[in-house]
């Protein structure tokens, strides 16, 4: 297969894992469907169709052949963590009372909050039996942890929201459950249900692990530095929603005693005005912290990269490695 | 043990099973803590020490003892069941905007939905964490499509409520999910930890099914027939609420012209009037539906008790049987 015209690590994946990703898509259309509840295959149509990039089933099917899988159940997981994902997005997408998600309405504003709870647990419960169809009590053990770990980081970040004493210890805690426990867990799998040395498995969970961290550390600095356009997102959102993300984190231990009144003022109080966002970048301009944020986004993409280095060459592990200078590069 | 002294038959269950009970309690609380997020033994105790009646976990523990289990894992089956259990509750207060359970203020009106909806993730999560540590695939088979069930039940009974096509088809079709799911799996994983036959792991199941559903029916009946004090519920709630339940379900079927126009603006568009309730009632009483919807619950009862006697005779045989006159003699 001709992988070189593929414009980036994202699409050169795509590319060589066609044919498993079109059995995973198959899968999720047959296993989203509901016999007595047409609103189930409705509401997570709208989401598991509107263009995600599939990135987390991706690497479970990448890391799979990557260490030399043969059989059919890669594809099973790789629907599991996808629904498990949606899941997640539906559930979140209520508890953020968000409007809008990849550009389209979110499915609370399309049907309702009741819809977007049920339908996630349905989707949850619909992805346990796929791992059982798996016959893995292994695998089934690394994602009940994960889903326990993702479900224990939303919970965490709601209370660590919006509370100037959140450092960064804290910050990697929600970060590692919100996000990269999954990631963590769809790598982790790959390895497991191709049956790899002990030690794979560890280096592919470490790679998962921190390209989830690197991954949401560049989501919240894109927030503060990227181009609307290109991420979809407007400058700014995160602090409008009084989200205590790395960058201003990093501002917070270093601020001054008015520079603290002011992140009381707009984060923890909320009481924002217009040119507020304006200080907010002067302050973090001052101390660096988005270059800071910069720094660790990369380090845990190197971080990966060693991890990756313990499994044996092959031109998926090279598109994985691709992958990490992929999720830096947007910002930098 | 003397379990002459207990006056009914929960209470005789709950005697006998004292041992393992305080198992199931000790197991849920070590397991409803969260490291990282306090909040979640917060709402979770909330709720599970609210003095709920634990009838689906004695359901297993009963079920286990009565086919000679004599393992430890019937208690984190029990445990698994609760957490399922707990967690519906949790996201079912979110979806009907619940303000009381059990007497006390819901948690999503003492903390908030956010809460409610996120701590339920972290304990069905929980639930299969504990599942797994039984190593039995088919127990983890039986509950991953209950779950499913269940979440399809609620869908549909959200698309189905008010709708006055909904037939006593499709109101099975939402007991069966919501309710009777859970029980029927209780039941049935009790008899499959405890390696017993076929036939009994099936009567087990077609047990816990007929019992769910002959206590969702009498659930029903009592919102329209009960004493307020004694069920904590005031008659009419589900009218109010537009719920189209079994006593109302058979009256449409029945209905005039009239009538009809009664129900679709009193259920259909939500216009009642103080004197509605009492209308309801005289029409319901015209036809009966009240003693019919009684009739039904026996019924259930009577397939339940049937399905028991292929189980070899054991004291804890007649306290499930028992268990059967007791949910029917509260609503005749």
């Amino acid at each position: 297969m001709d992988t070189s015209v593929a414009n980036n690590p994202h699409d050169r994946l795509s590319l060589t894992l066609a044919e498993d990703l079109l059995a995973v898509n198959t899968l999720i259309r047959e296993r989203m469907s509901s016999e007595h509840a047409p609103r189930i295959p409705e509401v997570t149509a709208h989401l598991v169709e509107a263009g995600g990039k599939r990135l987390r089933p991706m690497l479970t099917l990448a890391t799979a052949r990557l260490c030399g899988y043969e059989g059919p159940y890669h594809v099973h997981l790789a629907a599991t963590v996808e629904f498990i994902h949606t899941a997640t997005l539906l559930h979140d997408d209520v508890v953020d009372e968000s409007r809008q998600r990849r550009g389209r309405p979110t499915a609370n504003l399309l049907w309702d909050n009741k819809s977007s709870v049920l339908v996630g647990d349905y989707l949850f419960a619909r992805s346990f039996q796929l791992m059982v169809e798996t016959g893995s009590l292994r695998v089934l053990d690394i994602l009940s942890n994960a889903a326990a770990t993702i479900a224990e980081g939303e919970v965490l970040q709601l209370t660590a929201a919006q509370n100037l004493a959140t450092d960064e210890s804290i910050y990697l805690k929600v970060v590692r459950g919100k996000t990269a426990a999954l990631f963590s867990a769809a790598t982790e799998v790959g390895g497991v249900i191709a049956g790899a040395p002990e030690a794979q498995v560890k280096a592919l969970f470490d790679y998962g692990d921190a390209l989830g961290i690197a991954f949401q550390i560049a989501d919240d600095l894109l927030d503060y530095s990227g181009d609307a356009k290109a991420t979809g997102k407007n400058v700014g959102d995160d602090f409008r929603e009084r989200k205590l993300t790395l960058p201003v984190i990093k501002a917070v231990a270093q601020a001054t005693p008015e520079e603290r009144k002011f992140w009381e003022r707009t984060i923890e109080k909320g009481h924002q005005n217009e040119d507020d966002l304006e200080t907010a970048l002067t302050i973090m301009a001052k101390y660096g912290t988005l270059e800071a944020t910069r720094a660790d986004a990369t380090a845990w993409a190197d971080k990966a990269r060693a991890a990756l280095a313990l499994v044996p060459a092959d031109p998926i592990r090279d598109m994985l490695e691709d992958l990490l200078d992929y999720v830096v590069s947007r910002i930098s």
